[in-house]
């Protein structure tokens, strides 16, 4: 450990401790501010690289890159350099911004070059294409399928799509969603505003490079296809009609889901590899994996009501996740189905009852834990509430973070 | 009759007999060719008119429309101009199609104006955000789950999502999906290739405008957000975990979704409105209706075996689509999901087995109507079996129809 400690790199950009845009992070994300139109840029510290500036100044050089690459409203053009030249661009950031490095350090540039985070307008980093969902087999239906399934097949993910026009960054509010809910004594329904309105947290995996209709990729290969993660907060009306993963409509699920801003890249993830549920037992065989294609991330959600503190809800990891992204990209195209740079494929709850971990109001509720100051008899999520998402990766003395998704909870129009 | 045969309208443009593209229709669509770039057209009899064209030479003066518009792969930019442009170009060219207005008849770029159909090649018409489709209620299992819920609260449809990027045009094949299909004793599941290939018959709606996140639209106003409609061939691998529409994975669906070329405005459907059975009875008041919603559209399928002749394999009718464009667009926005110009909106099958129609093989194997002349024993749809879906409506000499949706299904990759 002393010796790890000696070795890690520094920045001579200022990092706060606890800070998630560590030197060994570097995630990209699209930003503006009052000067600036929309651009790709690297978070580090309190400071974001502007990649346009960067590259006017002649620091990209070496790297073959076209002009104005990185003027783009959407990570999507950078991303479709593929990973050997987005893995260069971060690659030479990380360099630029090692605390031996003079170079842009001591730039007659560096003030153009590295805008104030707080300075900056943040916006939706992916032209998002599709989004497919899958379901984390711990729901009790799902795992009665489950053991209906085993006995007389393998057992695979279940997916199905979210709508994609309403899938909000961090910061967005969204109203209350209304539908036919169930009434309180659940014996019957009527419409009105949802009243078990609830969070998911799970990870959205971004797809990076495109495959082609009637192609099948196995989850061996599936880790070319994803460019990074964000977190991903699945908002769900409990009472809306459908409370089962399948069973019923969506329309539980399509007012809104929430993403955060940075892409945390899969090099940035490396040194917190895992193991995943879904990768031991009997598998059927596109769906095995050679390496571990899980991440230790912990995961956490906060509930802030209207006047009050913030709250810890939950606390969970994403080693709970049942299905690696490798393993769901396998699923989503073992049937032929394409898939596309900028999808997003989200991870399902990444809950472990058995460890006491939830990721979900529903999950809290079934065992009494819901853990805000203001009153254990609090139900899901009020108007008013802030839920902020927030993940992390920690080990080693290095610290990879995902920032978070801050979400407000607006009365029903 | 007599009467009304007497009063119908003429174009000097040659329309065969039974063509659905006549001065009635004048659907909208996207072409190009060797020597012409994407383009707007509109369909009359075995030609395009070509709206860009038709504008350099200066026909669409009195429209305020910009340099370019149709200048462009999908219709969206045109869509985006509002109905009460977009009603006046069609409405422009209905009159100069004419037989008796020489304006363009004898125009001396007449034949620059007018392409041959069969010279174009037609593409996907609609950029597509979101693609959201709904149940049919005759499905056994909606129709069981319909009997317990309406006496606990109102019937309302059930929706999901499909993948866009799996939405592909008439005369585009597929590849046969793959994945845990039931055996062939149906006790259990097994590894290959889908043996239970089915289509689905139904129309999709083409959104026209976008609505707010938060925003709901009531049944009333719907229609206004509704550009026009396609025909929609919901490919479903019966065989692949789920037979049901509510349970297990889409990864029975995600695979291919096929559309029509022509988008036939709700102008060009007036004449052809009529209730539907999600118009009776007690409805929720956001439902509700003030007119006829629904549309007398006559629709077929055909299968033409690889060596072998187009046989018939249904025929059934947009009537019997249980709910209408504009009640599926209130359901999607009632929970405050937002819709995008450019969403397709899928109706559900449009069977009615009272009337022994019906629009996909399960529900025609379930009372042997498979009509194919070769062997009463076919079952679904076999490698190299082409499936056309057909469209038109017709009532006191006028025809306007919606083309076709031809898809070849290819051998698993």
């Amino acid at each position: 450990m002393e010796n790890q400690q000696a070795e890690l790199l520094k920045s001579w950009v200022q990092v706060p401790k606890q800070s998630d845009f560590t030197i060994y992070n570097l995630p990209f994300g699209i930003f503006r501010n009052k000067r600036l139109s929309a651009r790709v840029g690297i978070a580090i510290g309190d400071k974001i690289v502007d990649l346009s500036a960067l590259q006017e100044e002649g620091f990209l050089q070496d790297i073959k890159l076209e002009e104005g690459v990185f003027l783009q409203d959407s990570l999507n053009p950078f991303i479709a350099l593929g990973k050997s030249t987005t893995r260069k661009v971060r690659e030479r950031v990380q360099q630029l911004l090692n605390e031996n490095n003079p170079d842009l350090k001591d730039h007659q540039s560096r003030g153009r070059i590295m805008v104030g985070l707080k300075e900056a307008e943040m916006m939706i980093p992916i032209k998002i294409g599709d989004c497919t969902a899958f379901e984390n087999p711990s729901d009790p239906l799902v795992a009665s399928y489950l053991g209906s399934s085993s006995t007389s097949g393998c057992f695979v993910p279940f997916e199905s799509q979210r709508k994609v026009s309403t899938i909000i960054s961090s910061g967005t509010p969204f109203h209350r969603p209304k539908g036919q809910i169930s009434t309180l004594d659940k014996a019957s329904y009527e419409f009105g505003a949802s009243r078990q309105l609830d969070f998911e947290l799970e990870l959205a995996y971004v797809v990076g490079k495109s495959s082609k209709l009637g192609d099948s990729i196995s989850a061996a290969d599936a880790e070319d296809y994803i460019f990074g993660i964000l977190l991903f907060n699945d908002w769900t009306a409990r009472d809306i009609q459908g409370q089962s993963p399948f069973l019923f409509s969506k329309s539980s699920k399509s007012f809104a889901s929430s993403i955060s801003y940075w892409v945390v890249t899969l090099d940035a993830l490396e040194p917190f590899r895992t193991s995943l549920p879904g990768q031991e037992g009997d598998l059927i065989p596109y769906l095995q994996t050679k390496r571990d294609d899980g991440f230790d991330i912990r995961l956490e959600a906060y509930l802030k009501p209207e006047k009050g503190t913030e709250n810890l809800l939950c606390q969970t990891n994403s080693r709970h996740a049942y299905w690696s992204a490798a393993q769901l990209l396998a699923q989503q195209t073992v049937n032929g189905s394409n898939i596309e740079l900028g999808d997003l494929v989200a991870s399902g709850t990444v809950s472990n009852p058995d460890e006491g971990h939830y990721s979900s109001m529903a999950e809290l509720l079934n065992v009494g834990r819901i853990t805000t100051e203001d009153g254990g008899n609090r139900e899901f999520v009020q108007d008013g509430d802030t839920v902020s998402v927030r993940g992390y990766c920690e080990k080693g003395g290095i610290r990879v973070g995902f920032g978070e998704v801050v979400t407000k909870v607006l009365p029903s129009k």
